[in-house]
């Protein structure tokens, strides 16, 4: 801001000479610069304000001062300023089930009626099971049963067409507890995170192991993140011709990054090149992230998000004797990595005032 | 501009309401503000002095205009401007050959150092043959051998040694040509076509077929491009740990993308996730990232650099009669395709006044 001011104080120099309309024009600017820096500074004292006093705020605001303050001695330049955040359990909420397998099931009926002949054949017989309420049938899907759905529903179309179907689900599908929008259900305290890393010049990116184009869909209009800036697990595109030569990319079932565990680092150096300096996690699937971010030079800051408020959301662990999760497994030996390393846990109990963003509506 | 001076005005109405210090700072407001549309104005018209007035100017300076001017019918969101570029002989030159193979052919008597055994073996003994100056070897090399190089060089280390490895070379090694350095050998049009769109709120992403992370090494400092916006041929890697239990990323030889040919369009899905608005490439390697831009709606442009220029820089082709060559090859088809489909074919000769950035110092 101070600089913007330069510039203008210059140009307005050279446009007019004239004395007595500079003296005021200069008692003007410097009014004015007094009330930027203290909007600025009533904005930072206020940028996180769904965030109760404690560790986890505190060093949030700490490594940004650390970081974005000219002459500090961790100081890094704009362009480094790479933040990046899981999504499911970080960002919005993943319980019962990460929103994208609930996206894949739900679309099996229209599959089923594409081709019926799938109607009497596992796992998509005991998908229809489930949705027709048979809660047992979910007992029944394995892993691999859930991969083959999601290979049936997110592959063999044109990136396009998987790209309006998905909006449109995302348009419709409600979540079982609160009945919103899954896109309603984002965590307002990390909303906050992310606009303030940006307003102080952070590159905020998604690292998700939900899938690259799924999350590209919303991520922009949800989180304020362009599809650049998503990286997920993603799967190959074929490109070829229809019948009148426009070329289109068809959508393939070929795993090009698993983008969990060791594969979040892997995919930050392919899709991005640089090391985060800050990144946010919440289960056993982000540790590698967090280690690679941490093991940089200069100020880094990892921190996890623990689900412990089974009132206002979930709570699930394994770790603080928290009930065991399959989705969004936060293990013991990640607590306890995280206390060893200096990285943050935050608790959704403790730290955060209000859980979701339409709570401040 | 407008925008911001409307904001600036409006907090000068907030903080003073004094009518006589206001009045001249509206008058000196509105001078400004025409000074500013004047700046803006004389700086389109300059913003690409290399280039001779013809259709491939009119036409990069209409498709701004068109894609950047609010109210236009073909007014793109600042968001969605995208544009791609190929590198090797489309930002620099790439004859006689390739400066990533050069890399990695002048990397080899520092491998064998550490690995004397590979002296006698195939490739390597060929390689270090045509660097004691046996120009004869360089018809032994197959690309098969170029790729065994390229695996031995670029792999099996953490990618911030190969990062400083690639770093030290690009400031030592000179072309054989210009007797310079690889990075002072940027067309100086590419770079004002570069600076052109970004200051019209492009996103400038280099799409090579080139290595993703050697590319990453020097595209910030030399086009402006950060590691972020680099698409290119990228190999996998995988995270372990050293004795200390810091993690690292291990270069590995298992091709993730291809970024040539049908691999570009399937690259700028992978990495950008968004259509480019303009696209420029000069080989057939480029062709599908070409169609790809123009089968997007709206305002799109595809151009195709023509090395036709043998005094001031290379003439090949095979296309318009051109000599043939493997490095860069533009065929017939593809001229007649760019024709065919209103790509804009670029005569280094005829539309570029000066070649290289270093001219214009």
């Amino acid at each position: 801001m101070h600089r913007q001011l330069q510039a203008i104080i210059m140009v307005l120099s050279l446009i007019n000479k004239s004395k007595q309309i500079m003296k005021p024009i200069h008692k003007t600017i410097t009014l004015l610069a007094i009330a930027f820096s203290g909007l600025t500074t009533a904005y930072a004292q206020d940028s996180l304000p769904s965030w109760n006093d404690g560790p986890a705020k505190q060093a949030i605001v700490e490594f940004v001062k650390a970081t974005t303050t000219q002459g500090s001695p961790q100081f890094v330049p704009s362009e480094e300023r790479v933040a990046t955040f899981d999504q499911d359990g970080t960002l919005w909420v993943e319980h019962p089930m990460y929103t994208q397998v609930m996206y894949c099931l739900e679309k099996v009926p229209t599959l089923v009626k594409a081709k019926p002949e799938l109607a009497n054949i596992a796992p998509f017989n005991t998908v229809l099971e489930l949705l027709h309420g048979d809660r047992a049938a979910m007992e029944k899907l394995t892993l691999p049963d859930i991969e083959k759905v999601g290979i049936a529903t997110m592959t063999g179309m044109p990136v396009e067409a998987f790209r309006a179907e998905a909006k449109q689900w995302l348009a419709e599908a409600k979540h079982p507890r609160w009945k919103k929008l899954y896109t309603e259900l984002t965590y307002l305290p990390m909303q906050e995170v992310l606009k303030y890393l940006r307003a102080n010049g952070y590159k905020t990116y998604i690292v998700t192991g939900g899938g690259q184009d799924f999350v590209r869909v919303y991520a922009e209009q949800t989180y304020g993140v362009p599809p650049e800036q998503v990286v997920g697990t993603a799967l190959g595109t074929t490109y070829s011709y229809a019948k009148d030569g426009k070329p289109f990319l068809t959508k393939e079932p070929k795993l090009l990054l698993n983008d969990n565990d060791a594969g979040k680092p892997e995919g930050i150096h392919l899709m991005i090149g640089r090391r985060p300096h800050i990144a946010f996690g919440n289960s056993t699937g982000d540790q590698q992230m967090l280690e690679y971010t941490k093991a940089g030079d200069g100020a880094r800051l990892s921190l996890l998000v623990l689900h412990d408020d089974a009132e206002r959301e979930y709570a699930y662990g394994p770790a603080q004797g928290l009930p065991d999760s399959k989705v969004g497994t936060f293990t013991q030996a990640l607590y306890d990595e995280a206390k060893k390393n200096g990285w943050i846990v935050i608790s959704m109990k403790n730290d955060w005032k209000a859980i979701f963003t339409f709570e401040s509506k």
